[in-house]
């Protein structure tokens, strides 16, 4: 283990730890112990306009040993405080799952369901202000891939590893590891970052060379965009300073994952100021766009108009330039996939609507 | 462009092409243009003993110009045909949506629907015996992660790169490409492939070392398998001559993934012996180990049981082994995930369960 994890691992146990000081204290002081939380419900979740993200009001809850299920509950966090304890003085690290099968050997704080895991986890990073990979809880899932003109260094369990994300990496590129902590940035000749939602806009981008002639990194968020993938576009955009630029389909669903990029997302709200880039601008599909290119189109849904009408409502649709996208999609009622630009050959894309694009958005 | 994708580029557009040719000839003889085919219904595809995969029957069809929608059919499909002729001689790729979009500006021969385009291209690989691939069409979804001692050596649109699936690429591991044609091995110090259901796992038998323990490759299967990851299981599996093993979750849906990587799948049948590793081995969960090692397991659902049931009627699952697994399920009503095993401890699996198994396989 080198010194900055020992030290980063040690500040991380201390944290927690302080947590069963303080229940301690209480204890010796004669107070029935206890801990304070934010009221984790939809009310308490506000939309915060300095930042830009989703954050927990002012309301908080007590949970305290004076009833079963509250001392039930400060035993549980107990157990999971020595769990994570432990495996970072290894430094080890574990899956939510893996935790919740080991809490099968914890007696009277064994979970129940995996989400009571995840809940109370996710109650640790809001006591603590440190994401769950500072615990050493992996995430499920993996992020996704990055191409183009960055060289980084990754500590991996087997040594460190300098990558250049293009000149050492096959064509799907440098897969993004759950714990994107353990990557630095050591030198880049990029200008901007482009994500994409399709694996297939990735591919095309990388094979016209759009990386190469406009100097930019290439990401694929596969969908809805995982954990890692999303600390990685923030890393990217605030240590880089690099602006970080969203292209998905022409629907609801895909706005919703610019949203989540840029703004977080409700159920995350607490790990927010980690997680959102506030700064990622939206490309495309625009439904201006699906009228002014006369993109193939396909008849909105019921599903998507419902999800176009709460978009309407939502604060982080609120803006002018997003009514009128959005109320001009209504009113066309159409949508449209990315590789639509295809329609007008594979080099349209990258040779004429993306440069107009970006310029209009005052990228390039 | 290479001299040897200059070649294999050469020979597909030549098998293409004849197609074309073989209608020119018709037309020169004063016959009705048309194609013969395996009839594509549930009714024609077998499960053949021989090679153990599914394929299709004796049933043919003919498509022919003698009525509007006969010729229509042929007319995209010439028109496929001169577009994938197009992208090959410029070795270029696109990916089927593309190719949808494209069609666009065919006229009468405009695809209605992306299945329609979908369905031709398989036609046209059961007609010249190639993968879309060799098209250049690419898959939408990238493959999955590897990470082991072996070599690789793979030619991008960026020059070749050589890749040590271990020592060169961080912990997610090697990308694996949309072309797993463009991969060759240069060495490996491997002895078998364990490929895996869930990063969880994935990540938990690479951070306890059981690769290098055991001279191993990692695969991560992500779920059910896309194409390029069964393409490159296959290719382990018959050039390095080394097992491979599957270790999914313990229910009928992870057995499902198994099988489709053994034997493939109905949908895929027109490629199962190119797609299917018939040599690659269940290692669990299975049901017996529910029982033998007291695993934390939920109630199977209806829609388990029905899966279950299935099966046991699946010409795949016909084995004595999968029988007796099955029915023990059925009787004990349980599923368990392969990450259960962490209640014994987060060495249990690399250092007792995964051991004995593989020793009883015969692996090690």
């Amino acid at each position: 283990m080198s010194e900055s994890d020992k030290l980063k691992n040690t500040h991380t146990i201390g944290r927690l730890v302080e947590i069963a000081q303080q229940w301690y204290d209480q204890i010796s002081d004669g107070e029935i112990p206890s801990i304070r939380l934010p009221t984790r419900t939809k009310q308490n979740i506000a939309y915060d306009e300095a930042t830009d993200v989703w954050k927990y009001g002012e309301k908080e809850s007590t949970r305290a040993a004076s009833t079963a299920r509250g001392a039930t509950h400060l035993l549980k966090m107990a157990y999971v405080i020595g769990f994570l304890k432990g495996q970072l003085t290894e430094n080890r690290s574990s899956t939510l799952r893996e935790m919740y099968y080991i809490s099968e050997g914890w007696k009277k704080a064994k979970f129940t369901a995996q989400d009571e895991s995840n809940y109370l986890v996710e109650d640790l990073e809001i006591v603590t202000a440190l994401e769950r990979e500072a615990f050493h809880l992996r995430p499920e899932e993996d992020g996704a891939t990055i191409f183009g003109p960055v060289r980084i260094r990754e500590t991996t369990r087997r040594g460190a590893r300098e990558i250049h994300c293009r000149d050492d990496v096959g064509e799907a590129g440098y897969a993004i590891p759950n714990n994107v902590g353990s990557v630095e940035f050591i030198d880049h000749d990029a200008k901007f970052v482009i994500a994409m939602e399709t694996g297939g806009m990735y591919a095309r981008l990388q094979e016209n060379g759009f990386d190469e002639e406009y100097n930019c990194v290439l990401v694929h968020l596969k969908g809805q965009p995982a954990r890692s993938t999303r600390r990685m576009l923030k890393k990217l955009n605030e240590e880089l300073k690099l602006p970080v630029l969203i292209f998905t389909d022409g629907d609801p669903w895909s706005y919703r994952i610019y949203a989540s990029v840029a703004y977080g997302s409700i159920k995350s709200a607490h790990m927010s100021e980690l997680l959102a880039t506030p700064a990622a601008q939206f490309v495309g599909v625009q439904p201006s766009d699906i009228r002014d290119y006369d993109l193939p189109a396909d008849t909105l849904s019921e599903q998507d108009i419902a999800a176009l009408k709460a978009e309407l409502s939502d604060p982080r649709f609120a803006t002018d330039y997003w009514r009128e996208q959005i109320n001009l999609q209504l009113s066309m009622g159409l949508k449209s996939e990315q590789q639509a630009f295809a329609a007008r050959g594979l080099d349209f894309v990258t040779g004429e609507y993306l440069p107009k694009r970006l310029k209009e958005m005052g990228v390039v």
